[in-house]
């Protein structure tokens, strides 16, 4: 599978080492290739810059958003949610056309303050932004209810917990499983809520996920649905 | 314990039973006593006129929210979130004050069609808002994250699964969590999220929780946090 994995950061990086570990043809894309690889700063939760991360993986391409889309079948959308649509304007819409955006950032607005809220939210999704205005691309919203290393490895978390997917169209929403399986996900946590209107569901899932860590004092917890 | 409930749906009706069966003294408040008992028709789920659950339930006393009110120790909130504010202003700050309100109630607005969003949402929460008006109560927001039934009964759902507390005052939220343990749920399984402005994520859940139930075609689920 050649896929592009847009952003730099940590969910970019966890999710493009993982794929390129399962043997896929990854580029991560950015919006300045020489800004990317000068940043020397590590990350607000500590992890090293990104020049460091892409020394260790170097089986990883990088390029811009549009190099990145234009070689890829399939698109991980990992940036930050306030700039996923400007990302992926700059992939354009003739390197998007036709395919699968897994949806995994979250619209998070922290300029109102801690702890942020959604933006859009309640009445609208990043999810079914991204949709909207890439009307020829096929959205799929998942695993953006998790903290990224749970993500790629759900043994992380000991015992069932589940994953959600939103999306349109079901012929991705079954590639999509196909991915979240080939990270170690089993078939029965993975729960389809169905259209992309359901990414309103698990955005929402984002301000109690922000306070549940600061209680818990761990990022590495999820969300396990128990029926009765 | 001298408790109000305040409303007469399914949500309320089953607060007031599991109160009065636990031996508490319990008032109903509603708007209007000759209206609530007029009503004939089931509600929205099929479920009997609160007449009919009221013969049912005859230690179970009936009154205005200012009867209600002027009762109690504790008020339990189970109206429908929309009307909150105005039922807590009819029972008149005289009679709220000093006392704690267990808040239970969603602010689902239904008025933008199916499924409803929430107002207020996002940026504020029902819990905030109730405490913000009436700031000589103490508001303690819980159990709204579940189906009615749940909240009084925690093993019609298997094994594990959590109960959120939100609130500012400690000693309310001991009180509000000796009332949780009354009604069969374990302390292990309760999480106090911190302040009301937590209120904002247990509310959030709803919007999920109405896709889940669309899903799995049944109420009876709850959420369970799984920490690695």
């Amino acid at each position: 599978m050649k896929a592009a994995v847009f952003g730099t950061g940590i969910v970019g990086q966890v999710i493009a080492n993982r794929l390129a570990g399962l043997g896929h043809n990854v580029t991560i894309g950015t919006r300045d290739v020489e800004k990317a690889l000068a940043r020397t700063e590590k990350d607000m939760y500590g992890n090293p810059a990104f020049k460091e991360w892409k020394k260790q993986n170097a089986s990883v391409s990088l390029g811009t958003f549009k190099e990145a889309a234009a070689a890829a079948e399939i698109i991980f959308n990992c940036t930050s949610g306030h700039g996923s649509v400007d990302a992926l304007k700059q992939a354009g819409e003739e390197n998007l056309s036709g395919k699968i955006i897994i949806d995994i950032a979250n619209p998070l607005d922290f300029s109102k303050g801690m702890p942020p809220t959604l933006s859009p939210g309640n009445t609208d999704s990043l999810g079914e932004l991204i949709q909207r205005t890439f009307p020829e691309t096929r959205v799929v919203k998942t695993l953006n209810t998790m903290n990224c290393l749970l993500m790629v490895n759900p043994a992380a978390v000991a015992g069932d917990h589940n994953v959600f997917v939103s999306g349109n169209d079901a012929g991705s929403k079954s590639t999509a499983k196909e991915i979240l399986k080939s990270f170690g996900w089993k078939e029965k946590n993975m729960i389809d809520l169905g259209d992309i209107t359901t990414a309103r569901g698990t955005e929402q899932l984002l301000p109690i996920w922000i306070r549940l860590y600061g209680v818990l004092k761990t990022p590495m917890f999820n969300f396990r649905i128990v029926m009765g």
